[in-house]
Order: structure tokens, then sequence, then C-alpha cells
């Protein structure tokens, strides 16, 4: 059964292996299901018992980056650090995990991303895996938030992850459009997006910054409330 | 000359059409160049005379899209009305316009959308038309902005259309990614969102908040620059 496990876990790793190869070399549109099987030596029929479609292998590829990033990003977080720095690493660290994709994967990273984030909880497909990848994500915040010397304003300590986790996805956004060379304006964007965040955050403590605060969660409750 | 440059509408508003019925029908990646020649009845070299390739094709449909929800949304600015109201209906018109393109238009404007931006100044094709359809549209958030009562603060009236703009790309790129039933969530964001950024307007009276706001805009600034 273990052996069983691993072997399916290879030959998973090796169709999206082979997809990537192929999505570099002959791109996205050009790769079909039967040249992805055929490049990693499985048979047609065993590929599409582990991926239905092109779009489930690019999800699947999303995944992985996503858990590559928490990988990374966990073992920066230090206790002391403030949290302008804890965001930086982590949107930076999620930026040269994503690096190498850019080219083809801003193509199809556009088809990954929607089951993934926030904004499809009731996707058509997908969903279940989507909310888990979500939550796994607001963690790494949440583990941030509580390594982050000075601590937060209690006030919004309870929502800052997902707050957080939204910048994090406008930066992911930035950086799908971003044609730059090096995807350098989205770096400088994480670089100073970080610091600022850090800074509307010191100032929630201000009636007035924490009203706004509390606004903007409101509206993306609402926004995401499927009723 | 002047028959002839009708003439040449025609038959590109023509193909447009051939082309949305085809991806309506057969969806985007399955369409070609050919067969919406075909669909038109204009010769495939004529068709490539119009639009070098479907991502030129789709990106006029988008350019297009902005100029109806211009048409739509100017009349609707009322001297008298609060910024609240005027950037909700704004809001609301772009989501009427774009409705009818939702089910492959989501798919398809995600390829439009990168030039048309700002994320991409200097991006590899229609960096020019981009230009010029985002100062339209701005364009029509300073009329907004004018004919707005009570007249906004002038410590940030000149950053202002800029910043509804970014607001607008948020709203659209939510609505790209939206599933929910008649995209009622983008609808309801844009309802909350409209109130929210009239109320930071007003609220930018206050130091701390403007200089929120001034950080804001440094930021985007720095993220658009390419250097």
């Amino acid at each position: 059964m273990m052996a069983a496990t691993v072997k399916s876990e290879q030959t998973r790793r090796l169709l999206i292996d082979s997809a990537l190869l192929l999505f570099r070399t002959h791109g996205y549109a050009k790769t079909t299901m039967r040249s992805i099987a055929e490049a990693a030596d499985v048979s047609v029929g065993n590929a599409y018992y582990y991926f239905r479609s092109k779009d489930e292998l690019v999800a699947e590829l999303y995944r992985f980056l996503q858990d590559e990033h928490r990988s990374r990003a966990l073992p920066l977080l230090r206790e002391g650090h403030n949290l302008g720095e804890h965001l930086r690493l982590i949107l930076l660290a999620n930026l040269d995990i994503m690096a190498p994709y850019h080219d083809f994967g801003a193509h199809f990273l556009r088809t990954a991303l929607p089951p993934s984030s926030a904004l499809e909880p009731h996707g058509r497909r997908g969903s279940a895996d989507a909310g888990i990848g979500r939550a796994k994500s607001i963690a790494l915040f949440r583990q941030a938030v509580t390594a982050s010397r000075p601590q937060p304003p209690l006030a919004i300590r309870d929502d800052l992850p997902e707050l957080l986790w939204l910048v994090h996805m406008g930066v992911t956004l930035f950086w799908i459009y971003d044609r730059s060379p090096g995807q350098r304006r989205s770096r400088r964007l994480a670089h100073n997006v970080a610091p600022l965040a850090a800074k509307l955050v010191v100032l929630s403590r201000l009636p007035v910054v924490r009203n706004i605060v509390e606004d903007v969660v409101r509206l993306f409750q609402g926004a995401r409330r499927d009723d």
C-alpha cells in the first residue's frame, strides 16, 4: 500500500514535470494530454486517471507551488522581526518560487488561480481543495502575525492574517500581469507594500483607521458571501 | 476615402461579431482565425490584414467595451450627486456592459486586460493603445470627480481620478474571477466599495488618512515605473 502510494505520487510528479517541459518548449495551447502522457512514458488512459484535463494538471502545479511557498517561507519567520519584515519575506519568497513559471505560468496560472482563491469558494471545480489551499495560505500569515514583535493591536489581530493574505493575492495578480524584465515591478511592489501594510496595522490603534480597516474587512466578507 | 473608412470599419465589426459568435458556440480555444474569416465571409488574408491574431481581436473587443462603458456612464453623471453615487453608477454600468461576455469573456479578457491596463505600460503589444485606453478611462473618473458635490478635498483631488480607476480595475479583476450566478458578488462589491471609497475621500481631510492615501498613490506609481 505504502509502495503503491509512493509509485502513484511519482507518476503524478512525472506527469507534471513532463507537462512543464512541454509547456515550456511548445507552449500551453499546443500541448495535449496525449503528448504529456507520451513524454512521461505513461499510457494515455493512465494519465487521464491522474488528471482529467490539462486544467487539472495546472491546478495541481499551483497547489504544489503554494506548498513550496509555505515550506520556503516558514523558516524565515523569526520571533522578534516586525510585521513589515515578515510580510516582505513572505511576498518575495512567493515571487521567487513562481519566477521560473512566469513565461507560460502567467498564462495558465490565470486558469489555476480562480478555484484556489477566495473569489471562488463555490467554484465549479476544486472548491474543497481551494478552501484548503486558502486556509493553508492564511495559516502562514497567522504564524507571521504571531511571531511579529511588537504584537499587532488586539482589535485587528484576528482579521489580520486574512487581510495580509489579500495583499499577497493582490501582489500575485499583479505579477501575473507584469511583463517587466524579471518582473521587477512586482518585486518593487512587494518591497513597498510590506512596510505600508505594517504602518497601517500600527495606525489601526487610531479609531478612524480601525474603522476603515473594519469597513474593508466587511467589504471582502460581503463580496465573498454567495447569497 | 470616407466610404473606404466606413467599409473598413464595417469589416472590422463583422470580424469581431463573427468571432464573438464562434467563441460562444465553440469556445475560445477551438476558434481559429480561419473559421472567423469564413464566418464573416472575408478572405483569410483580409482578416489578417485587420487583426494579426485572435488576441488582437480580443484586445479590440475590450477597447470597444471600454468605449461603450464611457458612452453609457457619462450621461449618468450629474452635478450635485455625491462622489459615492457617481462611483457606484460607473462601476455598475461597467458590469452591465461586460455581463453578456462573462461566460467566455472572463476567459479571454484575461488576455485582453494586461496590455490595456496600467500593469503593462511597456507591454509587448498594444502599449500605445493601452495608454490611450487607460487615459480615456481615467478621464471618465475625472469628470465624475468634477461633477460631484460636495467637491472632494483639494489635497487629493488631482490623484483621485486615478485612485478611483484603480478601484474600478480591482472590481473588473474580481468580476473576471467571479463565478457566482449573474456575478452577483461583483455587483455587491461595486455597491459596497463605492460608499467606502467616498467615505475615505471625506476622511482624507484628516492628516493621518491623507498620509495613507499619499502612500498608496506612491506605491502604485512606484509599481508602474519600469526602471
